[in-house]
């Protein structure tokens, strides 16, 4: 049988953070309301705040009071730039970082769609032509290793390198993911590297994608150089079902991608530990917004989209494909009445609705 | 009194590279008859033409010869991806690296702006709301230094590393190219790195940028991610000036850029030895396109424009903007014509008829 119970640590984070996750847990009971699956919560203080009161980022205990849930529904983190109490780049780093190495967080997945009612900057991006895709980044190696170093600092004779790791097991893990996502989907896969320069872990990525293409006959794919890869998501962003790519080129790709569908605050993300021994995390790629905060206008529906990942991961995916058409449905039909001016409770009450209806 | 004998080196290269050179040729030629100054050309033979029938990509004569030119035009080397005899990015590497690296080309220059008659992918771009700005991408280091390597290729256990070096030297130099540039235009620069992560590198070229900044306090510079630097791109592109960034971050945004104008067949480019201790090269960004080659309909315009880069750096501002502004004429004549289908010496000729009239 499968797992009915369970249990969810909830970081709502800074700023916007707590507002939306609120909203998202709304829709996540309303969802299992008619599933045989239970979801208890556990509320972590983590982020910039915590930070300002406490001094700690991310503690050991944290860390291992974390492990032992099932999966982490994650709000968003923050200072106010403003604040010049918070060194930056501590949160991002030790925390948010701190979370995807520790918890061996191998794939970084970010869907990329139209929303309805939302507008792409692009011309070529309509109705009728929209963008579906998603890309999986790996999210524990290359260019993100934290290897490197600074010689005579300060001096004219300063050298300051950074060191890229890939290696073969987590190369692999990554591109097995993204050919599973690929025949579940359009069965096309792209590789994205710079393997013209990059020689000696373009050559890794690029021998391990066609070694595993072996084992996934029906799934064609290609190859793009991440420049060339930029020019295609502007001029033919149709062109993409999966793309999987590395740590430092699907941090640039997942900014480019949820732009060019003009929902940049709408799109999910999810972390995710693909052998199961440490719980996956579930958050919203727009950040913690302290200009709005507290003013109950958050627009909650990327951490609701992320709770529907989250569903997913956890093999309740007929509840996940509920949760994502009742946003789609509830998005359009705001578009089409031109309803706006909603606050962050009246979006999630009506995602509800919409489920429970 | 100024040099007025410039001996220049010409490298057609591959497919639609010779073609295009020819007409820049044409234009120079035009735009220095009211000049006191002369070109003198001598050609060379490299590409992948030229593999094929040497197996040479650039020998030390070559390198040799080359340094003793003024300045180097150059087409578009790259065989057909369909011809299998040339083993893949050889080229690209030993020949376009080669000269880059050899020549110290540490100021790699790419202007992107709107093109009169050509529409823009992006919604938020039009005549009212051109873009125009330029990207200073360092060349000569960061992660394209070739270092790295590989253990234990195709077992389980391989690793691969790449790493990037980056020297006070290397980035202080183009640092202040950079801010001479934002000077002479709208003094904006903003410095596109990922400082958060690559925190070594980063600390560099952000340390540098502050330092450098103190002797141009008419120039106001700002920071960017480069993955913001891309939504930013794609929502604003207005909002940029002069960029000055790594190698294979302006690799990137070389290349999302001049998509971003539609013009992605019209941008030119320069790769400069700020010191003037070997020639500084100049070249469309666009490739050898083989499917297109002798059959006289390529565009030379970006061969034309890079030329006027060319005059640019040889001190001869005048002549390049006249230059410039017969192609933007002349565009803007054609596409209030609507004349389309011209050949590639057509083009050329238009370009020197406007500029002797
Ligand atoms: C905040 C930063 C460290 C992070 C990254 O670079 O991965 C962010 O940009 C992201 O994409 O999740
Ligand atoms: C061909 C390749 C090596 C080159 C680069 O990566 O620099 C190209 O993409 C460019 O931008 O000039």
């Amino acid at each position: 049988m499968a797992q009915n119970t369970f249990d969810i640590a909830v970081i709502g984070g800074d700023g916007i953070g707590p507002e939306v996750v609120a909203e998202a847990r709304k829709v996540l009971d309303a969802a299992l309301a008619s599933e045989s699956a239970e979801f208890t919560y556990t509320e972590y203080s983590l982020g910039a705040e915590h930070w300002l009161s406490t001094g700690e980022t991310l503690t050991e205990e944290t860390l291992q009071a974390l492990r032992g849930h099932d999966a982490i529904l994650f709000g968003a983190v923050g200072a106010d730039p403003l604040d010049t109490r918070v060194p930056s780049g501590i949160i991002e780093r030790e925390l948010l970082l701190g979370l995807r190495f520790n918890l061996d967080h191998c794939v970084n997945l970010r869907p990329t769609r139209s929303y309805p009612g939302v507008v792409s900057p692009l011309r070529g991006v309509d109705e009728e032509n929209p963008i579906d895709f998603v890309v999986v980044r790996e999210g524990t190696e290359g260019p993100y290793a934290g290897n490197g170093g600074l010689l005579r600092r300060g001096t004219d004779a300063e050298i300051a390198t950074e060191v890229s790791v890939n290696t073969a097991y987590g190369v692999r893990r990554v591109v097995e993911d993204a050919f599973v996502r690929a025949q579940a989907r359009d069965k096309h896969l792209t590789l994205v590297h710079k393997n013209n320069v990059l020689t000696y872990s373009g050559d890794l990525w690029t021998r391990t994608t066609a070694a595993v293409a072996e084992s996934f006959p029906d799934v064609r794919w290609d190859y793009l150089h991440v420049d060339a890869a930029t020019i295609h998501m502007v001029n033919n962003p149709q062109r993409f079902d999966v793309i999987v790519t590395d740590n430092l080129f699907g941090d640039i790709l997942t900014d480019l991608a949820p732009a060019i569908t003009g929902g940049i605050g709408l799109a999910a993300s999810a972390s995710i530990n693909t052998a199961g021994t440490a719980p996956s995390m579930f958050e919203p790629v727009h950040g913690s917004a302290p200009d709005i905060a507290g003013k109950a206008i958050a627009d909650p529906t990327a951490a609701v989209l992320s709770a529907a990942l989250m569903l997913d991961h956890l093999g309740l995916g007929e509840a996940a494909a509920r949760v994502e058409s009742a946003v789609h449905a509830q998005l359009s039909q705001w578009a089409q009445d031109g309803t706006t001016g909603l606050s962050t409770g009246q979006r999630g009450d009506a995602f509800v609705a919409r489920l429970t209806s």
